[in-house]
């Protein structure tokens, strides 16, 4: 029954109810909807898949529990890496994950997430809900049938753990790190060979000398995983994945269908989850770290300005390589440098220029 | 009448509508509010009151209107510096301004709006939403009877606009400054004559001279107020006031008479409209900024780093101080002081760390 068909319905029928309502309160017709959302994440992934969670009984709770959207994790429904496909098919509704995780089917979904050496997480929030950046992003998703939010960011991800110390570019040269990405690609422009391995496997890998090196979020998940106690290693400092953006996407059908009521529940619930999630990383890594470094004494070392300023260099020359394979890559390439060379004015002399301050 | 009393006649009485929800959509017993909330922003004042009309249409679309917010810039219904009271005594149900408005009343406010050298956007969200802070921050709201929500950050201010340029600690004394709150104080102490004046009088009393110096927002804001042809003047970065949070307050009373599903509407729509602010801000500066430069020639300069930590130092006399004053103020201080050491050593090798990779 449509929507109206039932209002109509309701209005001619229900004499006693709308008697009983002139008082103060009003009998409304709220359509039910029971939604599927999958997600990328392991269950009970600390913050990525708790805040999801949490976005759905908000959700249910504003609704009145008329929009009831069941949450599962990667692998309980579909296979993590399916979910794209998932929400697009409309097998489900809804899905959570990482725009880069489809690099390989939209090369250009890699900037709705972090490029190495691009926007932070405050950056990357400005560009999305006001810089262009949300609409650019609809736009390239739109031929998948898919309606993407902004929702979750890691903040700045750690550039990983070593088991030997980078003094030089050419330290790099050889080691076996496990990177994924647009890292991985720079990296090996510098040497690195770079190997994919699943978050379960890396502890083993790196405390049996299988791989040098691997980077994972920070210091919070690094320290759940054990990676500190995998080998002597040394932390360092990220640049490859400098606010990563997570993503809510809905099936472009289901999204039509919903009543603007609970159209702006999910926007406005994303919104809200988006901030909830950056807030959990920063408070919980900070305490990490502190634990990491007074209990484990990690030894935590910056990359010589050389090897940052070649990785750089590698960056510009990796990300105009993509540009030159796909021409969508190339269209969102343009408009995010174009904001991003404005923002990092602003930048030099607003957060940066008073992180400066406080260590004088 | 109490919702329970009306949910009971309203299933006792209700046949034909309870018969005619039973195809698929829900009859729900929905409770109608008008409310008011009252701002301390001028009408139209661009982000701040914006962000808060934008906060009560959400609300109003996610409620199908049931919860109707209706709301008045500062003066429009109560002055702008009575919102607190207004609020406290239920005369309105809701207020939107900043912590630090009313330190005269509630010294420890302050630290829930912005101190000088203290965090940033990203540090207070965090300790707010995960770090104990809106505990703390309720706490100290609850004898006013009121329910205190972040709703809004303007990122870093700017350090002002001086027709001098500042070469050592030495050329503030004697200065005639528009500059507020705690960072005023701190100013005094540096030899600084601040004075107060409303946004609508700083152009003026700049333009002819009667003050040498003022603050006021950002890029964006400065524009508008013209502050770049009041003189030949200098554009300094912040440090006073690192990322103010802006309050959303509700009358504790309101607040518990409210189901729980338009709580976490308030709630949700708070936080959203915390991050829409945020990006609003940052979007709109970055091009305040160029056009400062570009086509007004401002010059952009830094404070010497001996008038820095001249001003850290007085800023932590200023807050011992004050801490002698009043238990409470003591007490947040101490939260703040000690949450903020952790947050600055993940800062550290974090988002400062990364800030100084991109400059190499």
């Amino acid at each position: 029954m449509k929507r109206r068909d039932f209002i109509k319905k309701a209005a001619g029928g229900a004499l006693v109810a709308a008697s009983a309502t002139t008082a103060a309160p009003a009998i409304a017709a709220r359509k039910r909807f029971n939604w599927k959302l999958v997600t990328t994440w392991p269950p009970n992934f600390p913050i990525f898949q708790e805040g999801v969670e949490k976005f759905a009984k908000d959700i249910e709770l504003m609704s009145d529990r008329n929009l009831r959207i069941s949450v599962f994790a990667g692998g309980e429904l579909v296979p993590a890496l399916q979910t794209f496909d998932a929400v697009s098919q409309g097998t489900v509704q809804m899905g959570h994950g990482a725009a880069y995780y489809w690099a390989g089917k939209v090369p250009a979904a890699q900037f709705f997430t972090a490029v190495p050496f691009g926007m932070n997480a405050q950056g990357m929030n400005a560009w999305l809900y006001q810089g262009a950046g949300l609409n650019l992003w609809r736009d390239v998703y739109k031929p998948f049938n898919l309606m993407p939010f902004p929702m979750g960011n890691t903040g700045v991800q750690m550039g990983g753990w070593f088991r030997k110390k980078i003094n030089s570019i050419d330290d790099l040269k050889g080691l076996k790190m496990r990177i994924p990405g647009l890292g991985g690609k720079v990296m090996a422009k510098a040497g690195v060979n770079p190997v994919l391995l699943a978050g379960g496997e890396i502890y083993t890998a790196l405390e049996r000398g299988t791989i040098d090196a691997t980077e994972w979020v920070g210091p919070f998940h690094d320290q759940r995983l054990g990676l500190y106690r995998a080998a002597k290693n040394y932390y360092y400092p990220g640049w490859h994945e400098p606010g990563p953006v997570l993503e809510l996407t809905c099936n472009l059908q289901a999204w039509q269908e919903l009543p603007r009521e609970y159209q702006i529940m999910i926007e406005t619930a994303a919104a809200a989850a988006n901030t909830w999630m950056l807030a959990e990383f920063e408070a919980k890594n900070l305490l990490a770290l502190r634990e990491l470094k007074q209990k484990y004494k990690v030894e935590v070392l910056e990359f010589p300005a050389d090897v940052i300023k070649e990785l750089r260099r590698l960056t510009d020359e990796t990300l105009e390589e993509e540009a030159n394979k796909d021409k969508t890559f190339r269209q969102v390439y343009q408009a995010y440098k174009s904001y991003r060379e404005n923002n990092d004015t602003w930048n030099e002399i607003s957060e940066a220029a008073y992180a400066r301050a406080l260590k004088l």
